[in-house]
């Protein structure tokens, strides 16, 4: 691609995903709903302007590594732990039943095959993290106490998400199903959870010690980002989604980090400070790129609007990820309003519904019309919840 | 390429920048010297483990584009007017001396044809704006007249390379010179360098009004930097090089910027303090990677050092390459001292060099020992006298 010929793409996405953002937020919505729909109309699904590529990919891959970073550091670890069990019951619910739902269906009710319906049931398991965090902290709400057990439940969701594509990919291969691959996954994310937020500590302080002695500015920027895309990395190599990374720098960086075990590590307060200040506009910079890349993601396009099988398939299973996702809920202890407000926040399938569907797609397990039902289903998914719970916040108020 | 592997290119990338950077600092040279040679040790030259690819190159780009917008920013412009006759003298003489030395010689003393003898005087008539303010920067000179005078030299050198760039490209597929296209494109960067500055200054404006308005955060790091990408845009659509539309922006949006005629538009300090804060960790964090990107593109390796040509072709044309860029200076009214500065500021070749050099290489007019020759010519211009500037101005202090 030619240089001048990428600055007029990014400035599209840059400036589009403003516009409609703003708009999205005067029309009483959530920004980040703007930012979608500013990559449905540049990309193929409407104007066709812009199509996703290899460059606009990894910088919205830095984007939403670096947002996660934000919530990261913005995450007090001691609460996250004390509604981890609530997490782990939405995860797990919100998980499986989809999934055993989704399968059912397909393999039952549409007659379809056993790889294609394990891979529609594997499609309803996603939850966009990054959608349901950025909605929570569009309105404000992601460091209540339904915003932590969405926010435990999106990570763990995230984990189960990447075991089970693994799964399933290893299976469409002929591969069969190893438990002992599946456990090894498992292990190694567990001690990454555990060891890469104290090496990013480490990490931190010797960058806190350069920082007052460099004679040559911007050192905040670059070693951060470089922690992150270190940790990032990691994460893919240890088999975790790299998002995840970017959440576990976070925590390390934030100021109500605490090490277990009563090891003291002093947070140096002002170094926190000088991070958040000086990471702000990079994140600001790069995540709606990402949101943007979402909805470029989303052909609406290539979808035959006249055929019934797609509008059956598609509003069958839209009903099903939204049931799915809530029976996780309904095995918390918690008021009514909260119970909805977490439901919700963990419909939304966005991208990592997108690449299961991709997979799918590529490897000709979905044919066309199941690709175009269930592009529907994750578009449907991302695209209500968010207005929705914008909607009963304001009705109904925060729950207690 | 994968994600992952992206993220440990940009990683290495960063962190070889910054420990190559604070050596080069803590051995008495200007920072920028250890980011060139992280790319010389990371790139080809050396460890082989990174090449220049496209992702890299983009970001390299906007790198660069950023650097120019945040020397704009810093800058005085009546005081570049001020100077502008002498940037003006400097960039002449150091754009056609090195030319026509350098065709002259490689014409008769090396018997080459007249297209290489073209394209090597054209390669030497680059100035590397980068590296040129970088150094400035490092040394805090950047503000100086001198800073001054170099600067608006290195702008017009940088123009008067793109026209001759153009004309030796239509010359060598055979297009002849065409005089009319030639004052087109100077007449339109003269447009452009009128008229950007005031467009820039009312989006500036609307983006101020918006910035105070709106409830989304992270305003400015994106419509900045959406305004200096297209800006960059338009200087290319114009026919001037991508980072002088960077510059514009960044003078536009200067705390001392004035308009002519006396039309008064009242520059918000207190935005004008905002956009610099919020900029520059997005700055930082980009700018090194065009820096390293120059080192990555030398490739030292592929030259054979025992060959008497390149080594005597080499040399003459370092000499020519320094002597030509100081016979500029030699036509201004300054104290030595200063003209000895200015003269060593204009000599680095850089990425304005190996553009040249890689275009003679791609069309086949330099073979690989011409083209090696010039590889080593650019090295030396490109470190040497940032080294011997940080010398001078610790031996003899800053010029008057």
């Amino acid at each position: 691609m030619e240089t001048h010929t990428f600055f007029l793409y990014l400035l599209a996405i840059l400036l589009t995903a403003r516009l409609m953002a703003e708009l999205a937020v005067r029309l009483k919505s959530p920004s980040v709903i703007g930012e979608l729909l500013a990559g449905v109309v540049l990309g193929p699904s409407i104007l066709g302007w812009l199509e996703p590529n290899e460059v606009l990919k990894l910088l919205a891959e830095i984007g939403i590594i670096l947002l996660l970073f934000e919530v990261g550091l913005e995450t007090d670890v001691k609460k996250l732990v004390s509604t981890g069990k609530k997490s782990f019951v939405v995860a797990l619910g919100g998980f499986f039943i989809p999934f055993v739902l989704g399968f059912g269906l397909s393999y039952t009710f549409f007659n379809l095959s056993l790889l294609v319906s394990l891979f529609i049931g594997g499609t309803l398991t996603a939850t966009s993290i990054g959608i349901t965090i950025r909605v929570l902290s569009d309105l404000k709400r992601h460091q209540s106490r339904e915003g932590q057990i969405v926010l435990g439940a999106a990570v763990l969701d995230d984990i189960l998400g990447v075991v089970l594509l693994a799964l399933l990919y290893e299976f469409s291969i002929g591969g069969g199903v190893s438990l002992a691959n599946t456990s090894k996954v498992l292990l190694f994310v567990a001690a990454f959870f555990v060891l890469a937020p104290l090496a990013a500590k480490l990490m931190a302080i010797i960058i806190n010690r350069y920082d007052t002695h460099s004679e040559i500015p911007g050192l905040i920027p670059s070693m951060i980002v470089s922690l992150v895309l270190f940790f990032a990395w990691l994460a893919h190599a240890v088999g975790a989604p790299e998002l995840l990374g970017g959440f576990a720098a976070g925590l390390a960086l934030s100021r109500r980090f605490f090490l277990p075990l009563g090891i003291s590590i002093r947070t140096d307060e002002n170094f926190a400070h000088r991070i958040e200040e000086q990471m702000r506009p990079i994140i600001h910079l790069f995540t709606p790129i990402f949101f943007v890349m979402v909805g470029l993601s989303l052909n609406l396009h290539q979808i035959d609007w006249t055929s019934p099988f797609i509008w059956s398939f598609s509003l069958l299973f839209f009903v099903v990820a939204i049931i799915g996702k809530f029976s996780g809920v309904l095995f918390i202890k918690e008021s009514w309003k909260m119970r909805m407000i977490i439901g919700f926040a963990m419909v939304p399938r966005g991208e990592v519904g997108l690449i299961f569907a991709e997979l799918g797609r590529v490897s000709g397990i979905f044919n066309n019309e199941i690709y175009a039902g269930i592009v529907i289903v994750i578009a449907l998914t991302t695209i209500a919840p968010p207005l929705i719970m914008k909607w009963s916040y304001s009705k109904f108020g925060a729950p207690a």
